[in-house]
């Protein structure tokens, strides 16, 4: 086994240190003078910090950082190294009063807080207790705005475990020839990825056999996946934190004239959206280069969701590549392109790929091949 | 191997229909007419239903609940199986306008909301579009009061999850002498839980071995495993929703004299706080029969959290088993007795069961043997 910590070791630096400075040079329109960050994947994007507990109190010129005794050394270790300049306090019992003398001694007026990322819970506690002096501001998407755009040592992680996604898949795609059940072959990609390094899953994979296919979300069940069915499989890993997110059809044997044609439109569809991606473009003109081709097969209707969305340190981020979708997309956004067709009591048909957006088009990190027939 | 599905068919039936009236008689005290249930293992806890997504307002007389598309047929069986007579409504965009209109044509004037169960951002919806004539009262912890008690079906869902962590252990812990790294061994013992029909980890396996053990909550490395070291694993899995959470302490080979003491006034210490379970005795007494062991072999700084917590749809949940836990245990609670001792640079040792309180005592849900060496 190839454990997931040698895999990161191998990989190039993120970019951490300029991150917190892009991050105030929001605070005038949001109109905030500091940041509470509360949702533990914004701390990480912002400190390298990969504990699971954590406060972060950005201000226009310092930083606190706020965890307990299990993180000391890890903490001081992690911002050192990503060249983050906070004040680290170390306490489990303490931690309200060190954010309320703090937030006190800097007298800032209004505190923004993750209105996502708290609960009602808390940000009664907060207001009332940890900053009494303060106006609490609902902010939305602040650090979620900045994660968009991948550097390259975060495009590295997505790309390796969009590898390690491709060569798991390899090595079991042969046993679909033994008749397994969806929660047996969803368990065997599963455990391949994981002894290839992955940390986790992006999600659980989604394995949907014949008719179990014509849902988008189906979960793996005991039923064997017989020959010709068509087989939707949808899939991804964790590699140092970053998201993969593939999805194959294929079908053990000829599934049939209708399922053959499904498969070619699809096929077409996922094309024309991969070649509208390119920096600059609309992300909802992507979506509607899918749909069109879905539609011109006389299956709009079949094509149940949104064509694609961001991935990274969550496997669901913005943007959203959807009919609705607003805003274009820029260079280094890594997006999903997974249109699809779901005809109820026949099955489904889904193929995508995670792809770098560049300034001629995208790099295309997922690679496994997309062959129906098996 | 023996999928989960398969499993949770053979488990004794739930015991749903009666825990919307028990939350009813709540409200009064609660100062509410009725409460939007959000977080989704309380609706699964209250309705049967385990899809991703759902709502529920629950009225004096009148229980509502609202779904998307994708689990229409799925909340139709799963509620009318449970025998939870709501009315069901299937909506992807109209799930604001539909609960609106439910709590407009009820009338309902303080509606519950569980205040640690939304985010503020949904709060600040719920209160201006979804009951702009209500007041929302933020409520702490009513169903999650009720799901103490644990009825037989749930407690056959925890033992089988027990079972299944335990023949799981049985069948790796010989491959500790091929000395394996902390995380091979972790992912070994979490393949076979799945392979045993586990649908997923109640948690990340905890594999502390030598000093790492003296971390309470560390994550599995790439260490090797050594002989005469002290290795403490903290596992649990998931059965029809439940978890299940035991810890064992082992050695290949003799770890030395000290370690041995440890090891010895840990297990006194467990065992003394089994035996002070029973209904009607106050958590906290349950906590001071462990500590008071430890702290006469001279190590109460040593045992650096609290003694154990409540176990059943969520890995932890209420309650709080420690010193400043309040309350008494009553029969049908299912809790955790977990003491342990960490000395920094050496290691850690703790010894874990999951226990279901009863008039007398305790039965004891996890059986793997308490040998040190193996």
């Amino acid at each position: 086994m190839t454990p997931s910590a040698s895999t990161a070791a191998a990989l190039p630096a993120l970019d951490v240190a300029g991150r917190i400075d892009h991050l105030r040079a929001l605070f005038p329109e949001a109109g905030i003078d500091a940041l509470f960050v509360t949702r533990l994947v914004n701390i990480r994007y912002l400190t390298g910090f990969t504990g699971s507990a954590g406060l972060l109190l950005v201000g226009p010129d310092e930083v606190l950082f706020v965890t307990d005794g299990r993180y000391k050394d890890q903490s001081a270790d992690q911002l050192a190294a990503a060249g983050v300049p906070a004040r680290i306090e170390i306490s489990g019992t303490e931690q309200k009063r060190i954010v309320h003398d703090a937030a006190q001694a800097t007298g800032y007026g209004r505190v923004g807080l993750e209105a996502h990322g708290v609960t009602w819970s808390q940000q009664r506690g907060f207001a009332s207790e940890w900053f009494p002096a303060a106006e609490l501001v609902a902010t939305e998407g602040l650090v979620e705005g900045l994660r968009r755009v991948k550097d390259p040592g975060e495009v590295a992680r997505i790309r390796a475990a969009c590898g390690i996604a491709d060569t798991a898949f390899a090595n079991v795609a042969g046993h679909l020839a033994d008749r397994p059940t969806e929660l047996e072959f969803g368990l065997e990609l599963e455990f391949e990825m994981r002894r290839l390094g992955a940390s986790a899953m992006s999600f659980e994979p989604i394995v949907a056999a014949g008719p179990n296919g014509a849902k988008p979300h189906a979960r793996p069940s005991d039923r064997r996946i017989g020959p010709g069915e068509l087989l939707v499989l949808d899939f991804g890993c964790i590699v140092d934190g970053y998201c993969s997110d593939m999805t194959r059809t294929v079908s053990v044997g000829d599934p049939g004239p209708e399922a053959r044609r499904m498969y070619e439109v699809v096929l077409e569809s996922q094309q024309a959206g991969r070649d509208a991606v390119r920096q600059g473009v609309e992300a909802a003109a992507v979506d509607k280069a899918c749909r069109d081709v879905i539609a011109e097969a006389g299956w709009a209707d079949a094509f149940l969701h949104g064509t694609g969305h961001g991935v990274g340190l969550e496997i669901h981020e913005d943007p959203r590549v959807s009919a609705t979708g607003r805003g274009t997309l820029a260079a280094g956004y890594v997006v999903t392109v997974e249109p699809g067709v779901y005809l109820t009591g026949i099955g489904g048909v889904r193929i995508e790929d995670t792809v770098v957006v560049t300034p001629d088009g995208c790099d295309v990190l997922t690679a496994s091949p997309k062959d129906l027939v098996l």
